[in-house]
């Protein structure tokens, strides 16, 4: 699935736009018991991603916050709210605007610029969609052309041949590549990615931040150790069945934040799986006596 | 896709619901050439799809009409013109009420119901979607505790075990099966449907009521050999490139009504493309010298 | 899948290859507790087709018989068994000859030849395959120049629209087209398929034939409701999960006759799940007190 | 697909058995215009990949060789072939003895054994397969007890979090995990691999075995070169289709050995596609002027 971003700039007198680097936690939307967005919480969230996980970067409203399940005016002011919240505590927000269609998308992207966000994110058209696979490598070829203010991609697919493919066609540094498959980041660390967009930032950001390191040293022994105990989470909660309202539960389980049930269609995730999610992450011993 | 059609009843002295039986039109939106819709040529399609092609159901804001490209209003503009000028010349209204988020699928729901349409439907998720395929019949095990005023489906899968068991589980004609794929509607027939959804019947509603006819007959020879030249024309046409765009394209070239293009991400079909169509619809001779 | 089949003939002074209709078995094939092939179990297995199922056709060696799990000097052993048991009980005799590679392709093609079968079959190539979808259709345009003794195709796919064209192209009666899903049979014949290869018409063969007469007098509303029985058992076995090993069992249930265990990578069927089988078929009450 | 790779030793007074590192050549098999095995290239071909392509392990009748396009009697006589004209060049020959059926691969394996062969692989069930898919790593679970000379994995997914996870959870080293997707391999060495199984190691060995020790120095950024580089090329090719045919095509290209037509079902590469192939190769600046 295609993300590409793309910044808007409050006036023309500012310096270029702030590089995005490291990680982007893709955000989940708090909600009541009963099912309404609970704004009051994005507060805390902030400070938390910002103080325990170290995580200054967050994408609004995408897949892993619903944001298709919620109306334009919930999007919106969820939108204002991380934007508000985010002052001075943030580098930045990125506001997923994707809608299946295209003036109330437009819309969002309109008000994503008035509020003086950092940047927007648009999926790829899912329902109706191209009949053939393109490979993101061949989107940004002249897209500047297109798109002026084009910066990056968030790229969420296994092949990795696309990816460094992108990447090297890119060579001077002119855009962003945020990998977004957790598990193997580390595979794309090594092709070039830039960083990662992602929901486990939410609770692993910190140890995601480790890895970043190691592999920055390079230590790939220890770089290598995180991603295989990130692994070993995922791979066991994806056996249990691990989606958005997974892990909605678990990131109340971990940060203490209560960010509520989901919105059908998806539903909450049962006590069982909460309770061995909990138990797994805890069993896990980190580098370092982490 | 599963989309079950619920009725509305203005007031509570009504007669039961009127049995939908035959075929139901799933219609196109027509469009301006600069993409907004076109909403006086409405009155002209309803014509046209009573008075030429026997057809006298219609299926507004689905797939074939484009809805999830739509705004909220735009589709609450569109089901009002359709409920307008369907006004003694439709027998049924049916308004596609699906939208990715449950806020926007029930305000179209409430607006249906007050416009007095006859059904509205709804598509089954398909962003956040269940992880296993569920048959229809399951789905319907009960389902009049959930939704008393459920009256059907219109099934679109090929497997026709799947609709055979819903049709006869539910077998003392409670509610109604529609058929979806257009192609193959004499098989579904064989085992039991009610009717038919679809897009062909916009521009060979005609030819397939002559099909029903010679099936309820029984003239088999005379039902396959309708169904072999639907089938002839979309083999030819599905070789090419056919969807939503292109149904667009053929029926303002059958109908003379300006459909205009469709709305991004669809592209209007090419020119060759309705050329071809053209001439092959063109060169199928009908049963009887029609 | 595709299996076409080619008629094999004796001399050149015989009469035009005999028509087949109807239904034709798709054999098991039995083995004993410690998978060799079981011959001597063949004569057995053709009285009970013949006489309790009354069907009279077989397809050897294909999906259902675990053809492609049996050396090459198994399948010609098998083949022989079932030509020499068959002798003036059967009609047809078909040997499924597909092989991954060429040359055993061949031998058996000839092997089948030489003992007399009635004909042969070859799935199409599933490990080196196609990159696009090629419709049956299309094959059989000009087929019989490239294979002269070409008779007709088992076609088992869902989608009916290919069917209903390779029929109607076909139209002076050219080929036969037996159709290979067996649980949407009734949408087949009514499109004009000529009869039907398939597993359950081991065991079930005598109800489907049954829904052939009803069908041919014709007489829908028992068609249905056979299609719909076998349908519900069908459904009820596929929710368990049924394969070619849940078969073998559910054929040694009914007929009494030893199929014993599947080779590997075939895992026999549970205990639970043979009584389960069981116990659903009994409970279906046949048309006519059947 | 999954391919575990099993030595065999030739008498019990030998050594434990040699490590498998770096990179091993997926053999094309040399067919005559005709469609023979053409033996007696087998030995330039040995020279070439020694000498040439500094690749001194071979994987024998896999998918690149066609082996499953190859009767038994073909595929014994190529397996000696090898293990004769690699003697004292070669350090490892594998041998592929993977069949649908049992006996025939067991045949193979016992053969493979008496030859000599360092190891055997064999590919998962692909026609009767596994409803589910099973991650390698639940399947090494235990594996020394049922299989006591298993060895390692070609691993050919590009869900590298299944990759990590079998690398870390068999941390002895006592497994060898060879990667598959050549295009990656770069990712799959941050995350552990020790070595690769590929066919394009036929041809680009040489700059393969660059990027290995780019790596081993650290210099990522000369790594990410050769990585992109043959990316570019692979890339190029898979857009104007890119099989086993190609393969061989492009291996008869650049190494000047013959490498003969492929066998049914796969058709020859076309001239255009040799031509655009070679223009694309002849292209690339390897790093240092290679």
């Amino acid at each position: 699935m295609l993300i590409p971003f793309i910044p808007f700039f409050p006036n023309s007198s500012m310096a270029p736009p702030k590089k995005l680097k490291g990680l982007v936690a893709a955000t989940i939307t708090p909600m009541t018991p009963d099912g309404k967005i609970n704004l009051p919480v994005i507060r805390q969230y902030v400070d938390y991603l910002v103080n325990e996980q170290n995580v200054k970067n967050v994408f609004v409203n995408g897949t892993t916050g619903e944001g298709l399940s919620l109306s334009i005016q919930e999007r919106k002011q969820l939108a204002e709210e991380w934007m508000c919240q985010g002052k001075d505590k943030l580098d930045h927000v990125i506001i997923h605007v994707g809608a299946l269609n295209l003036p109330e998308c437009q819309e969002l992207a309109r008000h994503a610029a008035a509020i003086g966000a950092d940047g927007i994110a648009v999926i790829a058209p899912f329902f109706f969609k191209p009949t053939n696979k393109v490979r993101v490598e061949e989107l940004l070829d002249g897209i500047k052309a297109q798109i002026p203010t084009f910066q990056g991609v968030k790229f969420s697919d296994t092949d990795l041949l696309d990816l460094a493919q992108c990447i090297h066609k890119n060579g001077t540094g002119e855009f962003e590549f945020l990998y977004g498959v957790d598990e193997q980041l580390l595979g794309a660390l090594a092709l070039g990615a830039n960083g990662a967009v992602g929901s486990t930032y939410n609770y692993l950001g910190r140890q995601t931040n480790l890895m970043l390191q190691a592999f920055a040293k390079p230590d790939f022994a220890l770089a290598q150790q995180y991603q295989f105990l990130t692994g070993e989470f995922l791979n066991f909660v994806i056996k249990l069945g691990f989606g958005v309202a997974q892990t909605k539960a678990v990131m109340t389980s971990v940060s203490g934040i209560p960010m509520g049930p989901p919105r059908l269609p998806l539903v909450a995730a049962s006590g069982e799986f909460i309770a061995k999610a909990k138990a797994k992450l805890d069993s896990i011993v980190w580098p370092n006596g982490d």
